[in-house]
């Protein structure tokens, strides 16, 4: 276990989305958020009070947890004077990064000098089998969407949150660094072998209770050259009974791609609906999520309203506006 | 390098399917193959002499290659004894399979004390990058099935023999273990990690002259649920000019999967175009390839002609009828 709280390093984010690590934390479990560390040209951040290594220390921080992303996942050398130090002054470090800690040889003879721990939660902790495809009790839930970081993790938190509050039998299953830093649990599927990409999915949503939703946490999108792969996995993995369409209205190309446009939601449903009809005839496209944090909130609702009468289908923004709608909809298949 | 020539180990193989890796050695490289060796049970055949260990020895064989390939790819324990003999009398051992030589520390002890090498050509020997989606030059073709191993790899390897008899430019681009043992250069894409799928393709298939195609080999079927993810990569990550529709059509039901039908070719035909279309978007369908091993001549050829009509498509069995049309419809491109 990962002892908190936590001290978030943002480290030298260049923006808002590439801390989104420390975001989600701060968001779905504020209580262990008790500060954020920022470096110069630092372009991020949580609204925490800004502390100094000792600064958190005396105030009771435990851990230091990476809540930024490079692309690659590499540690970067401008981290490490930051982490080598926090060890030294007596704080655990955990990281969902690709580029582990404990393949840093200076970070691990000072967390062994020092009695400290290297908690990488991108490795997988389990021999995951090859998926066999065979229908599982329960239902579940996957979230697609357009691009990459479209709130696809968020939607799935804010229905559970939901349906619990209704009494509903519902779980968050974490398929990121972020969910899996966030409820402890979970399979960090970038960092599986592609062969047990959907097997590991399938491990992660097995038989349930036949009331039971599992809110599977998206990857990637379907469209996005880099990821797609990924997604795939979770389409036939996850054998999804309903998806939800994740979109970000204001995004100018596919995220890290200049060259590629995002696709339409209703390509999103055309494609996504028959692949995962594959492994799940009766799935249905049940509703429509929006990430509106970059619209005002008139725009934000009159595009909702907009894409619920061009689409067919209940539309929110359910961190802005409540994820009831998307939970009815669950509720009624 | 592997030394040459190889005595095919065969296993205790299940059906001929499971023995792919040394069907692909004997017939894309004779010259290697020097002999068969079955264990009781072996519901396999290459057509090669059966030889014992010190048979082979005699006679040259200088690498006992696992050619025989088990569901999850585990070394089993029936295989151990045969393995650490052929060590203890001078052969190397080579192996795709997932589970590694190198982490049986039985083998690794006798390989040290016999001074012999263990291959394991499953592991990625490169780190290779996220893909960046930017258009590279030269032509690509993929082979996409409907199911696994329904002769994905033999129609990009009679394709590229065709190619290179009529003068053209032409690279066959292992992505399995069966093709890098074949040539000796490819990415092993089951063994690679989920986040650089598409980007080990990119680093497969590189800039290259404007005519000169690769001839990507397929894994998979994006309607199989255990490995779609990784096809998937293939499609966005090669950024493939020309699709090959491979078939198998007495099929029962899906590879592995006994309660999925496998998809008709238009199906096919229409899934994989738009996604491909998303890397590529002057990505054609150019022809259709059908392993017919299963069918009489005449048969095969009337469903080919039945097949041309329908799809408006190229149609052949390029290991049995050349793949002169196949080569054909990419010179037309």
């Amino acid at each position: 276990m990962i002892e908190t709280p936590y001290l978030l390093f943002l480290g030298d984010a260049p923006d808002q989305l590439a801390a989104k690590v420390a975001q989600g934390i701060k968001d779905w479990r504020p209580e262990f958020a008790l500060g954020q560390f920022r470096m110069e040209g630092c372009k991020a951040g949580m609204g925490l009070t800004d502390m100094d290594l000792a600064e958190a220390k005396a105030a009771g921080a435990k851990t230091l947890v990476i809540g930024v992303a490079n692309r690659g996942g590499v540690i970067s050398q401008a981290w490490k004077k930051v982490l080598v130090t926090a060890l030294e002054e007596g704080f655990d470090l955990a990281s969902g990064l690709h580029n582990l800690l404990r393949d840093e040889p200076d970070l691990v003879a000072v967390a062994e000098a020092c009695g400290r721990q290297l908690h990488d939660v991108r490795i997988p902790s389990v021999k995951y089998p090859i998926a066999n495809g065979v229908k599982r009790t329960g239902k579940r839930c996957l979230a697609v969407g357009t691009d990459c970081s479209v709130g696809k993790m968020y939607t799935a938190l804010c229905m559970e949150r939901e349906m619990l509050a209704r009494g509903m039998k519902a779980s968050f299953r974490a398929t990121g660094q972020t969910g899996i830093l966030i409820t402890g649990d979970g399979v960090p599927l970038d960092a599986v072998i592609a062969d047990f990409m959907a097997g590991s999915i399938e491990y992660l949503t097995p038989d349930n209770d036949a009331d039971h939703w599992d809110l599977i946490e998206g990857q990637g999108s379907l469209f996005h050259v880099s990821y797609s792969g990924v997604t795939m996995a979770l389409v036939h993995g996850g054998q999804p009974d309903a998806l939800i369409l994740c979109h970000e209205p204001t995004r100018a190309h596919m995220r890290g791609l200049p060259g590629y446009d995002l696709p339409s939601l209703q390509a999103l449903r055309d494609t996504a609906l028959p692949l995962a009809r594959v492994a799940n005839p009766t799935c249905e496209v049940v509703g429509i999520s929006v990430n509106t944090q970059n619209m005002p909130e008139a725009e934000a609702r009159a595009y909702l309203a907009s894409l619920e009468a061009e689409m067919g289908l209940p539309a929110t923004d359910p961190f802005r506006f409540g994820a009831e709608k998307l939970v009815d909809a669950l509720a009624a298949i």
